[in-house]
């Protein structure tokens, strides 16, 4: 363990604070137990640190550490028998008659004790640490009842506590409709996901809310009742939204001031101007749209072109995107959606701080939390450009390595 | 490190010899020294192994350690910065002119010695290792001189003493025409290609010839004359063939009795038929599919249909497959491509082994190496179906472990 004040030296630093990656050649880092002090070029050094503690930084490449802003990472159970019953050509009613999809997710977390769900999770989580990742948000929306909705927010707590990692949760209640009110999407609204998100909100399970607005899940106008109750207590929302058809659901979110809308495939130009009015970033989530073999991409050069800043997550699930690599995400926003390797940096750091409502971290500068990994790399492109390589030297949470 | 006769018990074996994946519960394998002596149910150990000092693996999944079968994990430098440019919207064109493609990789490995390109090449092969790897294959072709052609291989050969994992060598010296020589690519194979090849054979350099026939790199007649002189050594061959277009190489290939034909997009039935009737393995190499965002996915069902085993490969190199996870290969073959999760794992095990004219290992069968890959997992599935998470529990390599 590192001294409380360190000045790390020697390397390149990708700040996130302007263009370029903001971009510090021989850059050094000064923290103290509150933070960031001072990050520039080594020649400019103040002499109120220069006398920290010094860490040789090797050459190598700094970021801020990296943020997993959207993960189903808690949750029973796999599909993998469902996707080789796919792949052996089954189809989806094939898959649904023999217990696959959703509900057969839904029924392995609530068969799992909280223990189960922490022990699951933590394979999963630990290869997102690996690559650096300072912060994971975890949804609940497995459970569908009060009792699974909250053990899943207890493990995913508690999982922050096993782990040096930040988790952040978001009650994702209104994921879908589960079997016994199949039909019946306005009295599960009324009888159990917004009692479940009193409940836990009043056990200090949630950092956020979270619904799934689409066809086969829930109407924006299901949605605004969940977010109405939210606004209530006070919590920021977020939404998946335009996954798969456009129900507005990312002006909805907009409305309420959402911290993120996240998919978002089939958003038009309107709902790309509502959110960038709101402030609402847009969550891009590509291992979802590789994995169902989507078509669509999500609209990134109006994203660009209306100020909407972008980030960039694994959808960590079960169903649609078993993906526990947020560096692979970087890659494939740029293979498949041709976004930048600054863009895709950018995803993973800044603007996925803020898809959290969190303005403390996510850049390397002053007064932000010293948060950071250090790279064997000589540039932050490479970052995205490789595929399935992690080149993670060491991650540096609070100043201490 | 293990005895030299063990008796692996507790596990489920995906033994890769018959249908189901030859999916063996409560297995127990018997090795010793020489290899895989038994392997069966635990209920009936035959008394001649019972003795075998016993290794319980925990109820875990074993398979035949993977192999890699077409890679160009040495070479110099990287691509991250031509990776960039695309993404910032130069054309190739741009691209060229400021020193990228091919080339560049040629002008790094060049300027490499042999000791620069193990130090770049082994944290690549430290990440497939990592995966449960056991063989390597690596091909020259970035140095197209004849001192840069051995040096390659030199590099390749060490890091099969470096690590432990098998490195099986192919001269790659037709891969394309060096700048010296544009638009003399006959004078390139005869005067530098074939004398190179010749050299490194006679430095034990070599153990399979591959080329690229395609109409930026080489015309059949041309690979024609490459493959004359290795079976005038003595040597098998494989070809990169109908990537880009149909010139009818994995034919070619088939009349060579070549052990392999790779990439094959755009491979039609006859040169399947062809494949066929040669016994050629098809390696099927999703990452550059991936990467150059390819639309014609190779002939999966015809490959089935006339019995042409099909391995599947990282192809990782810096330009078109900066990939480094054999896992994640598995992944894409069946999510771009509709194969199997069982046709994945032979395509990493059984077919693998064939594409590299070894029928010493690649199932868990007497008479095979005892070269294992002992999973985190319940069931086969899950190896293609996770996607960049890595499950290993350990390798066990010539039975130690
Ligand atoms: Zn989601
Ligand atoms: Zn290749």
């Amino acid at each position: 363990m590192r001294q409380a004040n360190s000045l790390f030296l020697n390397c390149r630093a990708a700040t996130l604070t302007g263009p370029d990656y903001g971009l510090i050649e021989g850059a050094a880092i000064a923290t103290t137990p509150d933070g960031i002090l001072w990050a520039g070029p080594a020649d400019s050094i103040p002499a109120a640190v220069a006398a920290f503690p010094h860490h040789d930084l090797g050459g190598r490449l700094v970021t801020p550490a990296l943020i997993d802003c959207h993960t189903h990472i808690v949750h029973g159970g796999h599909r993998a028998g469902e996707f080789e019953m796919r792949l052996k050509g089954a189809s989806y009613e094939e898959v649904a008659r023999a217990g696959g999809g959703i509900v057969s997710t839904v029924r392995a977390t609530r068969a799992a004790s909280e223990e189960d769900l922490i022990a699951s999770a933590l394979p999963r989580v630990d290869a997102l640490i690996a690559e650096g990742v300072a912060v994971i948000e975890i949804k609940s929306g497995y459970g569908l009842d009060g009792d699974t909705e909250l053990r899943m927010l207890r493990a995913a707590r508690r999982i922050g506590e096993l782990r040096p990692v930040e988790v952040r949760t978001t009650f994702l209640g209104a994921h879908a409709t589960p079997a016994d009110y199949k039909g019946r999407d306005d009295a599960y609204i009324d009888e159990v996901c917004i009692p479940a998100l009193h409940a836990a909100h009043a056990e200090g399970l949630v950092d956020a809310i979270d619904g799934f607005c689409e066809g086969i899940a829930f109407s924006p106008a299901q949605i605004a009742r969940v977010f109405d109750a939210a606004q209530a207590l006070g919590l920021p929302v977020k939404l998946h939204a335009e996954q798969l058809s456009n129900l507005g659901g990312a002006a909805l979110a907009a409305r309420y001031g959402a911290l993120s809308a996240d998919h978002l495939e089939y958003l038009d130009e309107p709902g790309v101007k509502a959110m960038a009015a709101a402030g609402t970033v847009a969550v891009i989530l590509p291992g979802a749209f590789y994995t169902i073999r989507e078509t669509k991409a999500p609209p990134i050069d109006l994203f660009r072109a209306h100020g909407v800043p972008m980030a960039v997550s694994t959808d960590m699930n079960p169903g649609s995107s078993p993906m526990c690599s947020l560096l692979l995400a970087m890659n494939m926003v740029c293979t498949l959606f041709r976004m930048t390797p600054e863009e895709a940096l950018a995803g993973t750091t800044r603007n996925a701080a803020r898809a959290l409502g969190l303005s403390d971290r996510g850049t390397i500068a002053p007064g932000q939390r010293a948060d950071l990994a250090v790279w064997n790399l000589d540039h932050p492109a490479e970052l995205a450009y490789r595929i399935g390589f992690n080149p993670l030297h060491q991650r540096i949470i609070g100043g201490r390595s």
